[in-house]
């Protein structure tokens, strides 16, 4: 008889402190399994660096994981999962699930007028990698994308709201605003902490996509479609990895995760 | 008879673009010295990360440089040189300036009523390192210091001007304002790129230092006081490197130096 690998944790990683927001969305619908998280926090952001360079730190992200045993990987990171997504599917023989087809398929059920935005890092808006897939996914939407690479920086200031970054999201959300859109995917693992500013600006009309969200209602299906569901008594155990000293990671990450970060440790890479 | 290194070029290197501001003034000052500059834009910022991984990171940008054969190491980021400038000056036999002394000692030398203040990221500011390095100099001082980790960013953004920055700088710069300082030293390789709004929130009163010009001149009496400045009869030859793919670089570097960039070039770290 063949071993499941319910028991094994599910892999999350991410260039940093963004993809806690993944981790949060999956545990609070997957409260039994245990996780082990990596954060590239010595070689953050990935959102302004080059293909090449994201595939070479996504690989070495992921082989850390899949040495520690686990079930599925998620790519909780918009530039890896834009980049890395097909190259770490055949590296690897567990499921490895991005964070931009979840988000795509939920805007695509989502609009009603086929009108869809997206916003995210200037290396993930330059792909055009929302646009092809909401397009294989219905051929009547238009996509109009936007980069605000001072998004994650003002998210990590802990200045999310108020006066300027009102001001700064009004800037980079107009020309979004006069396409008239029904729908706004959140293309960055930080952008779910602006998700009242963004509303804002955008008005009641405008339903925000979190990839996050999405993300976790994905990984969910893939487990119970397999059997991997961890069924046990208890509440799953987590651990926490950094490449990075773990201190500023404990200190912002927690409003992230909505929760203490215990069982946090540095590693090598 | 010993060969003179006056040929050889200097090495500078920094976490990413910002070190050109440096690179700039040297080349204004030595327009006959050969400059290799590294910039470590795979890993880049430094800023915000910790003193273990800044000087592991430091070393293997001057190795790189080392091997070269440059006459001189110029650490010309704010946040390398408090972490790592003792350690590479122990590694190496060539010698290391880092921008944290000349700018500390412009300060002293200019400030009439001893109060000083130091902007920078929060990794350099959480160190003190300007507060310790000026009192040193001069005993009667008094430093204040902030950090102002939105200015990076915006720089990078290109948004060194208008309402939104000038709000920006307001909140950042109020306590200093406050306690009246008459000198203030722009403790990060960005910041002459913000001169303007920095000088018009803080006022004509406030003398504003920035450490590349005075590494500059350090530089300068350095290589004078050995012998090892370059008389030759044109101008130098500049190679520039990073770790990243070169087109970010090129294109944000140019309004750094103040001029075009050729001759750039991959290096695999």
């Amino acid at each position: 008889m063949e071993h499941s690998p319910a028991q094994a944790p599910i892999g999350i990683f991410d260039s940093g402190i963004g993809g806690l927001t993944v981790c949060k969305k999956i545990l609070e619908k997957m409260p039994k399994e245990s996780i082990i998280y990596f954060g590239d926090t010595a070689r953050v952001p990935y959102g302004s660096k080059s293909r090449a360079t994201v595939i070479r730190y996504a690989k070495s992200c992921a082989s850390l994981l899949i040495e520690r045993g686990v079930k599925l990987l998620v790519i909780a990171c918009n530039t890896a999962s834009v980049f890395a997504l097909e190259t770490l599917q055949q590296s690897f023989s567990v499921p490895v699930i991005g964070v931009v087809g979840p988000g795509a398929r939920a805007a695509c059920k989502r609009s009603r007028s086929g009108r869809i935005g997206v916003i995210g890092t200037r290396g993930m808006i330059g792909t055009g990698c929302y646009e092809r897939k909401i397009q294989q996914l219905r051929e009547d939407c238009v996509v109009w994308s936007k980069s605000c690479p001072l998004f994650v920086p003002f998210v990590e200031e802990g200045w999310t709201e108020g006066k300027i970054i009102e001001e700064v999201a009004q800037i980079y959300l107009a020309d979004l605003m006069n396409e008239e859109i029904d729908t706004l995917i959140l293309g960055c693992t930080h952008y779910p902490l602006l998700r009242k500013v963004i509303g804002k600006v955008m008005g009641p009309s405008v339903s925000l996509v979190d990839s996050a969200e999405e993300t976790a209602i994905e990984v969910k299906e893939i487990l119970e479609g397999k059997g991997w569901l961890n069924h046990a008594e208890q509440r799953g155990e987590h651990l926490f990895l950094v490449s990075d000293t773990p201190d500023t990671f404990v200190k912002t990450g927690e409003q992230f995760l909505g929760a203490q970060l215990t069982n946090v440790q540095w590693v090598d890479l």
